[in-house]
């Protein structure tokens, strides 16, 4: 298969767009009705929350093709109601790949040799129901736990983000600590680059990197350590990042980069704006507006 | 619920056993009967995966539960057969359950606030199928990430081990990076001491440390920055620790850790002077002769 980096710009400049949609399925959050007529239909909580899960999912994914570049499951979410949940994951995984969008598995996973090589066969694998195009991976244990991940992306034409700076507001007590002079995610970083093997049309490896839209100055110099890493962007919308704080992640072509947004869509139909309105339209709307202002970002990024 | 870590130590005297059991299903490694036997009766290669792991897993929690005080499943083989794999890690942690065994669920999963929270409530939350009484987590994000593993932890008397000192060769990369004149790994013990505030019997708070037995003179540092917290001890046994090395994480009392022993264990009958005995005799003489070793070299580390 070709390789992910060189799908993903393919699929920037063909449906003119940046935008990941962030899969994070909540019970307490979804629309009311979605989840009342699951709970009839369904014999279990965990079997509730499959029905419910996929029916929404599908919805988003249908809402928000034409705005997005891809979709990013939250495994936690799934998780959080079992095999059950797993099942909803995998559904609707089919159902995104179908609607042509990219995957990636928001899963964060980490751990030795052996074991990460496990992981990576069931997110990157080509016999797994779970396998994604890409999938997040922790770096914590070193590069033999993040090696497996590498060789097998390698293998299918898949990708992996190292998780470099995070977005959230305690990202910096271990990832900034200083080593000499430089923090700890700067150190990762260049470990990020070495494995980052550039292969395909775009001059983007394999390894790409999460970096957060919440620490726009630290993105700045990630950028330049990493050239040839794709960033995953994390923080726009709900979280506090703006558009142009997103667009330092894009190179000059306005490719190398994918930013999600999660919770300002999904749920864009509990404003209050929004009383009375179809939840789906809400969603296509907020994606819509999404996809509009990373563009109008990038384009002034690049011109300037 | 009593808290996690009195359990543990309660367990520990009432079984005379430190040994924990690392559930880790591989297919290319299990007894070929059982892999035969699976693969006639499904319909499907997650479902003769899925039978066959159950099979397995029933054998070495029957065959090792007076020799242990745990089972620690690790996700990443289960997750590689999707949906069904996790089925079959569903049903393993009732049959430990009921074997009396307490169950570690070896996920290492990290993420910000809301979705930490998701993972938290999956594996050590009252309504989950995937629960057990402790998981194992990365500190790479952070306080935020990690606080609802406590949080949830302290509600239910569960546990959480948060990995510090990883046992793989390349686990210096970047715990090891200097800070200050101390290595990262050792900012991460100082924070996992704060956040594990002491709550029963044995003077042990709800967050433990991963601490691998491949490092012994790094764990004997760590054992005095982190007194409140539980050692969970990988790499004894295939990995390279000896007893020895795995004793120092016990207090005077011969409580405060639990020893992991996987392959060792599970794959015993794959030995060569093993041909010909029954798996289960070769997984149960393997799970004794662990126990032994560990009971001795602790007698002897608190004796001296």
């Amino acid at each position: 298969m070709q390789p992910f980096a060189d799908r993903l710009c393919d699929a920037i400049r063909e449906r003119r767009s940046v935008l990941m949609v962030g899969i994070d399925p909540r019970l307490d959050l979804l629309p009311p009705s979605v989840v009342q007529s699951a709970k009839r239909e369904a014999a279990s909580d965990d079997e509730a929350a499959y029905r419910a899960f996929v029916e929404f999912g599908r919805a988003v994914i249908e809402a928000t093709a034409a705005y997005a570049v891809a979709v990013k499951p939250q495994l936690a979410y799934f998780e959080r109601y079992g095999s059950a949940g797993i099942r909803a994951y995998e559904e609707l995984v089919v159902a995104a790949r179908r609607a042509g969008l990219l995957v990636v598995a928001d899963a964060k996973r980490n751990d030795i040799g052996p074991t990460a090589e496990a992981y990576a066969e069931a997110f990157l694998g080509a016999s797994s129901r779970m396998a994604a195009d890409a999938v997040t991976v922790n770096p914590y244990l070193g590069r033999d736990g993040v090696a497996p991940f590498v060789r097998i992306a390698q293998r299918e034409g898949k990708g992996l983000f190292v998780l470099v700076k995070t977005s959230n507001p305690s990202s910096g007590e271990f990832q900034d600590l200083q080593v000499g002079g430089r923090p700890v995610y700067e150190h990762v970083a260049e470990a990020v680059n070495r494995w980052s093997e550039p292969a395909g049309e775009w001059g983007y490896g394999p390894v790409g990197a999460v970096v957060g839209a919440t620490y726009p100055e630290q993105m700045r110099a990630l950028r330049k350590t990493m050239p040839r890493s794709i960033f995953l962007v994390p923080g726009f919308g709900a979280q506090g990042g703006s558009a142009e704080d997103a667009a330092i992640a894009f190179d000059a072509r306005g490719v190398g980069a994918v930013v999600n947004s999660s919770r300002q869509i999904l749920y864009a139909y509990r404003d209050e704006h929004q009383n009375g309105i179809d939840y789906r339209d809400a969603i296509e709307a907020a994606a819509r507006t999404a996809r509009d202002q990373l563009n109008e970002a990038i384009a002034r990024a690049v011109g300037a």
